[in-house]
């Protein structure tokens, strides 16, 4: 830590408070001159990121982190290069702020508009990835709003180095500095207390496991989304095109397994079974894949291992599979019903009706129809820019880009009216 | 209480939860035709009713209730004939599930939509009016939302006459029972159990006191909805219209002294203080109300008590207002961050810039201009009918009317596609 005088978690966020008022009424240009400054200032503030970088990959041995997450942290001059460069694609995305969203004129002559506004005060809690930092930063400046930032303290120097150059920047276009609040406290504890500042931010975004997830949605007293955790099913119908099917039941598992929308859950109508089941699991156990399945599973691979309702239950995250033999499209649904976490959940069928009924009657942030459940993220879905994706139905559902940053008030225009 | 069995909270929820997966599939036409069978049924059944009506009465009337509590609680054959057509109101409004929000075709083919579906289950908690069990459940069928009622344990026997009624009309054109639940335990603590069933509950909405909603927002883990806080100002720029601002002004305080988009505070430019404060304070003390103001307000007005920081945070609910004189603009604007409740807010000025500055600065559900702050409403605003008024900048803000009680889901359409 390079910090002498630490920050209270309260001083931080009131700060931020304070900054957002005039944040929303900057005009398109200035926050986006702020976003080039800040990416010209990544890329000649390299050296000096990748100083803070190595510091803490240095604590990071020391501390006996493991491999993988040494490695998320990871930065190099590649990388900067490309974070630099989404900061820029910001730039070109239509601004939100002042839209009109909707307006008309009653009988009495009052007109009334609905127009979108900043949400205010938006803090994230995010893991060891200092790229989180410089997204987070640049979706909260093009929509408005203040930040603040709680990163891991395994990343804190990175977080420091990035947050303060992105900071420097902004005020170099007139942009106040307390906009942009890298938290100095990254205790546990702090974390409880940063989820009940209510009277200071606006909402609270937890990106990370599941444990983080459920504490800040049982405790936070600021309105909260939960984000990411992904148990997504892929429906292999009776009536599916085989062909399809197991290049895309692959992809959804294997293409990055360690991501919220990989798939880690297979069901298989049982028609079809036989044909498919036996070639489609040793495909996925030739690229690495560990299966556990139902009885009927084993009976038709039997190098499968027994499937758990804690396994229909989990998200592995990893190249496993939990794979179930269903007696129809209304088995495949109850199953989903019962295990699913309300990310993505594809089905792969030629048939027009059970299609439908699958839409209609799963309840997640994505449907998915003949496609990977991979495809689910704010980048593939043209938003630009994601700051998670949500799995909760208020406020914003699935991948958040700008709009989902945004709230929006009344103007209400009348000439002396009274009721 | 004419209950023998009573059921737990849970297992309410539960049943809840359990009927909104089928809710969501509903057609218009079957929700219009419950709705329908309500409003007819209520018609039908007035006489028992009122008898249940009755019986809350004598309760509240041995327990010692306030005049004003028996007379929120009453019911008559006019008011239910009133209630019954509100019904019929909603079924006229457009239904908004299954709408596509938007959709768009990706450069690799695959066709992502945005489609409106039903929130799952709403839970509402409200104090002693029984018309608000009625728009509750005409919301919530219209919107294919499963509804958790929890009245006031006062008016449990008309609540309960009320959902009776509403929920074997529904039942007869096929809407499961289980979707209305008016909660059995009306007990205070009944309400912390209440908002932790996020198992079961997508969203609450606390109608109430300060007191009530703060509870609810310190603790609920459900998504909640912080409503109807009104401490809403009007303030008289130096550019006002005065022969608009007097008017408008005893409107905004006298109208409906009562409810939350009533005026509280009086903010008046020092420019215009000499000619309007003492004939507008005169106007509003002849029509009974109490003023309380700053000492520039008591210097032109001496008949005004002096009013405490405390007073200027007070929604008063009644024939009191307090009043200050301000510098400037930016004077009023300062007052309205400080003091106010994010609720509505009007201004009076005939000064364009004034007006836009009013505008873009004050953080409201609804920014008035030459326009009382009583229009703030979802019947006002044309919504058919409204679930609260929500002071928050999550999910909904402002009046909540059919689109503000659903989310929506992504379809993804693809032939194969994967990444």
């Amino acid at each position: 830590m390079t910090v002498t005088t630490q920050r209270t978690i309260e001083s931080q966020c009131k700060d931020a408070f304070e900054a957002s008022a005039a944040l929303g009424t900057l005009s398109t240009q200035v926050k986006n001159d702020a976003l080039l400054a800040m990416a010209n200032a990544i890329r000649q503030n390299i050296p000096t990121i990748l100083e803070a970088n190595a510091r803490d990959i240095q604590n990071g041995i020391d501390n006996g982190l493991s491999t993988a997450l040494i490695d998320r942290l990871k930065l190099n001059e590649e990388r900067l290069l490309g974070v630099a460069g989404s900061v820029e694609e910001i730039v070109a995305l239509k601004d939100p702020i002042g839209e009109t969203l909707t307006g008309w004129k009653q009988p009495n002559g009052l007109e009334i508009s609905k127009i979108r506004v900043p949400l205010g005060v938006i803090s994230i809690i995010y893991e060891a990835r200092p790229n989180v930092t410089v997204d987070a930063i640049s979706l909260a400046i093009k929509t408005g709003n203040a930040i603040v930032l709680r990163g891991s303290s395994s990343a804190y120097e990175s977080n420091k180095a990035l947050s303060d150059v992105m900071r420097a920047a902004g005020e170099s276009v007139g942009i106040s500095g307390k906009a942009i609040q890298l938290l100095d406290d990254t205790s546990r504890e702090g974390v409880q207390t940063l989820i009940k500042m209510d009277q200071y931010l606006n909402l609270v975004i937890p990106r990370g496991g599941a444990g983080l997830i459920q504490s800040v949605v049982k405790n936070a007293t600021v309105p909260s989304i939960e984000t990411g955790v992904g148990n997504c099913h892929v429906y292999v119908d009776k009536d599916a095109d085989l062909e399809k099917a197991l290049p895309l039941v692959l992809n959804a598992k294997t293409h990055r397994p360690s991501v919220c929308n990989s798939a880690e859950s297979l069901l298989i109508h049982k028609d079809i079974a036989e044909s498919f089941l036996p070639k489609c699991l040793q495909a996925l156990s030739d690229a690495g894949v560990e299966i556990k399945g139902c009885a009927s599973t084993q009976a038709l691979f039997p190098s499968a291992s027994s499937a758990s309702d804690e396994d229909y239950l989990t998200e592995f995250l990893d190249l496993v599979i939990s794979v179930k033999v269903v007696d129809s499209l209304d088995g495949a649904l109850s199953h989903i019903h019962t295990y699913g976490s309300h990310h993505s959940e594809a089905i792969v069928s030629e048939n027009a009706s059970s299609i439908q009924s699958f839409i209609d009657n799963v309840d997640a942030a994505a449907v998915l129809v003949n496609a990977s459940t991979r495809f689910t993220d704010g980048g593939v879905f043209g938003f630009g820019a994601e700051m998670g994706i949500s799995t909760q139905k208020t406020h914003a559902r699935g991948p958040m880009g700008l709009p989902e940053l945004t709230s929006y008030k009344y103007i209400v225009k009348g000439n002396g009216h009274i009721r």
